[in-house]
């Protein structure tokens, strides 16, 4: 198997985000690093794109010169992830996409939902991908909610249950902290913090899980802590397409909780449960019948779950796993682009810009009826 | 120490939460069961009375019966527990203060707000005692909870998050089954189904442990199986009146949740997590610190804690012992009723009528904001 | 239904385990305490009966007051209750047991195997009841596992792992504490501490559940704090009668553990795991099969589960009530005794002095294994 | 930093433990994979050698080759990793550590404590690592345990206890199954079964965490399923030289663990539980305190656990990620012998030779003890 050539735009020394990237697209030997913009510091970002051996040439000062010089170049990059600040993400996805680059873009995909759409018709247009790190939907046992579901074991899906809540904006002292401070600044963060931040990875599960999108939402936004102007916690009842609802809470003030992501999801047949703090088990319960637990790296799985694991039952793959499950998808997909063969059609799962603009759709519409006194309000 | 006499209405052969209060009232030796109409049948009720141990003279037909018998009495009840179905509490326990017995009145107090204002009212001009039976309220480590708020320990509260869901009613083929079907028709359960059943307790308990009531709320009600009329599943935001948001869910479909009646509470300086199906470990996470586990039986818990907590560390006492702790402080406050003294004042946080008010107060706004599209609705 | 009248020796005023015996006598209202020795003080044992309603002609001084006084009585106790230090079981049981009275001893029976061997045979003769009190095997689910067995559910069992640990003795600035420091002195305790006092509860439950009994047996005793002279500490291997192996921990100072009184059974079909802490669930998984978790209170459990349960699922019953199906069981016994029926064999279950010789002799041969350097010996 | 280059013997297409390797050793990316000998086939294992990149010139058709080639070379392989069958490891660590190569050798490091002896001295002389893949010694939270304990926080170790027991070879119809045979079949397996190939892990992190290691033995073997010779399930009892007893079970048919590798440390001062199904929780409880969770990832553990942790708290990293940290640790300590600097002290916790040797020895002597009816056997 030939490596995939890939290529980074941010995610430089100390980012948050980066190296999680560069485990995951490497944990397979799918990708190869070979090019990047790794920093808002040109210089900085050079030197880090040598630290992480990519050659001299290829070790861009910005992004707009890298997009020049790759463009040209007979070995192109099969793919180019954007792990940059939010505000830079339609821009620079726009660019590449039009350049006719595939995209794995970090979440959010844009600022607005107007400009989301915008990238799903170039997307469209280009003929390429355009991912989105909603990389929690690479855990196997995630896959096998979705596989249930989708083969009707649950039946019709009546009410899901999603939380994503943690308490690390909780301490008023603080709440000036520019790390945090930023966060809940209309100028810097839009109309949500978060929701917008958070709980926007639980509401692309709900949907990821269910194959359903929203129709209308009410919500109701609170601000605990200081003066904050926008949420540290949020409520938001969903009414989906497919006749579920949806109830999605999100907090930043939730001392104790420790990025406690979780999913339940109940329909005519049955009831699943799964927190991420313990990905490695989901609850299944058949109506009337006993709560049976799934173990991850089980053969009774679905292929999907099964195809997503790597290692035996009984060790917790963990998160970086996840993700990394999205960059083997991108490796089917790409390698059928390369050669003009059908992907895997279990590859094609991986969250897209279709995904990006569903959930800026959700954060506007979720800000706008929690000023409305959570009026209901369609998407 | 002379016991209290105790009689019951309500409860009979066969009724489900009868042999609860006669095992937590008989817990401690506090009372004797020596009076009662415990049928809608007379002769089965006088029947089941005999196999109790209660004598014939004092096995009564109907409630009236008992009333007039009992007020002509020397050795008078102490206690009157009504176990009747919801349509009956409020005229059975009017009449029972009005005759001056101390009532212990399963919930809900009344069918309307207004009947148990006029509760409250009677109750205060008797001076007798008007319990309700929010009995999880006993738990020792809910009333931990509420030691260490009242003790400033979570310094101000913030958000408390309450659940109280099953999934037993979840069956559509069992919609019909006359057991389940009278609880979703208004005419016979009134204007709310699970929440006034099921997730009323939960909204006590985040009363009970924050000490504040709520000023409003906003709710979205849903009707999940087949044509019910009533919610089978809530979700509701409420403002309290010391400035916390409380976001409480309840459900009859939540399929694989077992009475999981879960309370979660953060403040300023830390976060509380309880679930009742694990009731003997309380979670406290002081801001910036790390979670700590509280054992019930510890001798370093709350002295309200201790006063509730019968059997050594480690072993789970479960909730009949939790209710008769409801009947423990009855005990003390009636024992001080009859000698002219003061009853320890932390026995004065059982459940009276004053929180059946609320309740009712809280059902029917949530029941009119659902109406409302979940506009927001003074309480 | 006439009550059963009930005695009891010990379990005075601020005894340990005395309340629970109450608690758990009365919870079904099928016995009234009418008689009772309750202290080795004459007179505080008599005040203490008389604060219990037991009438001052009943209130004795000592145990062989009452054997006399109650041995004339035409309303003869039904049962007498020991609940009294160690080193007093055996006299006070063989003479209530040689006048015709039903007992149920606290456990140890006695100081000795052949002690015990004693009693069996002195209630065999009698053709009273001798119960011991090894109240855990009153847990609903304990009775399932037990249930689920004898229906060969497992198979053939291949292997038990049993634990009870605690680390309430492991301070060692507390092992001079006579209230701790008599638990490891020969001379009062006899041949073995932790195993004897804790450990036995465990082994009686592997037994319990597995049908067998041992043949023979290795111990490991360690003294881990001070200069102890019984073991703190102690792991025993155990072949039993039915092929089964078991391997029974036990221990005073595994810091942070509260009486961790685990069972796992492993059969050639599957698996059981059940763990006191959380009394109410037990994982069971077939071979090749899921984990199932059975909830008790639910009703596709075994006649025998459902029998011992009472209140609604998804509410922990507790210890005090597990002990009390202990009662229960012996209510059915000594009724079907008054009229001549025949008892439910479901109340047959209750732990016996063939239990309790059975325990005894599992602590001597464990002592003397722990002796000879862990040397397998036979029972 | 320039790539450190990387060998391996073993681990070819299909193999278990083959792919761990590389998303370990690849994840920081600090080895770059140059040469490798992957396959008892040759032509496969040159076949599977290009798929992973790996020049033509360095794919070998055995390791006798590699040997030669690859010492010939200038730019010399920094690191063999030798995955391949246990029978094999002594013959194939000898010849490369002869050669001055760096070596990761799978457990076990040899199959006799004397082969284990030898490679030790030959490490010794010539100055070059050899390091034994007991990965779990990697998880963050197990390094957390042997930092708190080495700092005292514990006071002196009283007890341990470890176990790892799964339940994958229960099923006597699967026991003639050739993948499951062997493990059993004393030619080809040597002495032990289960206690060598699962249990060892156990025993490793024992030692790894309380910085002990044995004086002497005493175990129990048993064969549970059909007519094996080598026990499918053991239970062992320890004396550490630093006064530590420890307990250690591991099993083969524990139907429904899955691979349940837990610690537990009692000390004079406090306990600690750790699992490694859910690792990443650690349990805390001082003495006479409260027990405290801590979670990896957070910024107060030991500075051992920082530095084995890279992705933010609350997400599981999981076991591939635990397996990583022994090749950061490599990496820091082969950076350090290319330069001449001092690595990193936190870097030499890696499981090295003299680790493959205690591991040796216990698994002779456990073998020798359970022969001799569990006698105390020195080691
Ligand atoms: N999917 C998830 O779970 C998840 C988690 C964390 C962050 N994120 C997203 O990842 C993105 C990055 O977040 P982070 O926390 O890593 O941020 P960060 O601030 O830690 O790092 C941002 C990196 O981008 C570089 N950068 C900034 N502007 C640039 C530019 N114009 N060109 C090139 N490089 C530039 C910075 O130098 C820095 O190295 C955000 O959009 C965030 O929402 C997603
Ligand atoms: N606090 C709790 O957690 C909890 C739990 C369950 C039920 N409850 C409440 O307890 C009450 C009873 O519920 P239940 O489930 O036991 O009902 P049930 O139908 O099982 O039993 C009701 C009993 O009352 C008797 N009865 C009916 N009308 C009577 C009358 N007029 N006079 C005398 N006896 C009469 C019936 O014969 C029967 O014995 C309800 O108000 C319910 O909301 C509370
Ligand atoms: N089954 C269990 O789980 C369990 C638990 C705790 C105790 N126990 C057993 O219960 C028994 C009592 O233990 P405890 O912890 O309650 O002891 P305790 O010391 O707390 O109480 C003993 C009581 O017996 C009274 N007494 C002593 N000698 C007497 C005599 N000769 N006649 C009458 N009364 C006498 C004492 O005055 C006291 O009231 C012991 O055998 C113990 O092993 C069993
Ligand atoms: N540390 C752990 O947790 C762990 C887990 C699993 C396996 N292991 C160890 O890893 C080793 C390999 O186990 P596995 O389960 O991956 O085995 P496997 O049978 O799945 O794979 C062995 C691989 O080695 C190759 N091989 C065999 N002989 C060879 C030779 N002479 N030269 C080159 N290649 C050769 C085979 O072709 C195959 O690719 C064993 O020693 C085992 O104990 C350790």
């Amino acid at each position: 198997m030939t490596k995939l050539n890939w290529g980074m735009i941010g995610g430089g020394a100390g980012s948050q985000i980066g190296p999680t990237h560069r485990i995951s697209a490497g944990l397979d030997g799918h990708f190869l690093l070979c090019a990047g913009a790794f920093d808002i510091d040109p210089d900085r970002g050079k030197a880090f794109a040598g630290s992480l051996g990519v050659s001299a040439d290829r070790a861009y000062g910005d992004w707009r010169e890298m997009l020049a010089a790759e463009s040209a170049r007979d070995d192109r990059l099969d793919l180019v992830t954007i792990a940059t600040p939010n505000a830079t993400h339609y821009e620079i996805s726009r660019a590449f996409l039009e350049a006719g680059f595939n995209v794995l873009c970090e979440k959010p995909l844009t600022m607005t939902a107007n400009e989301a759409r915008e990238i799903v018709e170039i997307t469209k247009e280009s003929g390429k991908v355009c991912a989105v790190n909603y990389g929690y939907s690479g855990y196997p046992l995630v896959r096998q909610m979705r596989a249930m579901i989708a083969n009707g074991d649950l039946g019709k899906i009546r009410l899901i249950k999603a939380e994503f809540a943690h308490g690390f904006h909780a301490d008023a002292e603080e709440a000036d902290n520019p790390r945090v401070r930023w966060r809940y600044d209309p100028a810097q963060a839009g109309t949500s913090a978060v929701f917008a931040d958070a709980g926007i990875h639980a509401f692309h599960m709900a949907c990821f899980v269910s194959g359903q999108t929203p129709t209308e939402l009410s919500a109701d936004f609170a601000s605990l802590v200081g003066d904050r102007q926008l949420e540290d916690d949020a409520m938001i009842n969903f009414h989906f397409n497919g006749g579920a609802v949806c109830r999605l809470w999100t907090s930043a003030v939730a001392v104790g909780r420790m990025h406690g992501l979780t999913l339940q999801v109940f329909g005519e047949k049955g009831g699943l449960s799964w927190q991420q703090q313990h990905p490695e088990q989901l609850h299944w319960t058949p109506l009337n019948g006993r709560t049976q637990i799934l173990e991850r790296g089980d053969s009774d799985l679905s292929e999907q779950a099964v195809r997503a694991s790597r290692i035996p039952i009984g060790h917790a793959e963990g998160m970086p796993v996840a993700f990394a499950n999205i960059y083997m998808d991108l490796a089917d997909v790409l390698n059928a682009q390369r050669t003009g063969a059908k992907p895997d059609p279990m590859a094609l799962d991986f969250p897209q810009a279709e995904d990006g603009y569903w959930s800026m759709r959700a954060i506007e519409a979720a800000a706008s009826s929690a000023k409305a006194n959570g009026a209901w309000t369609k998407l």
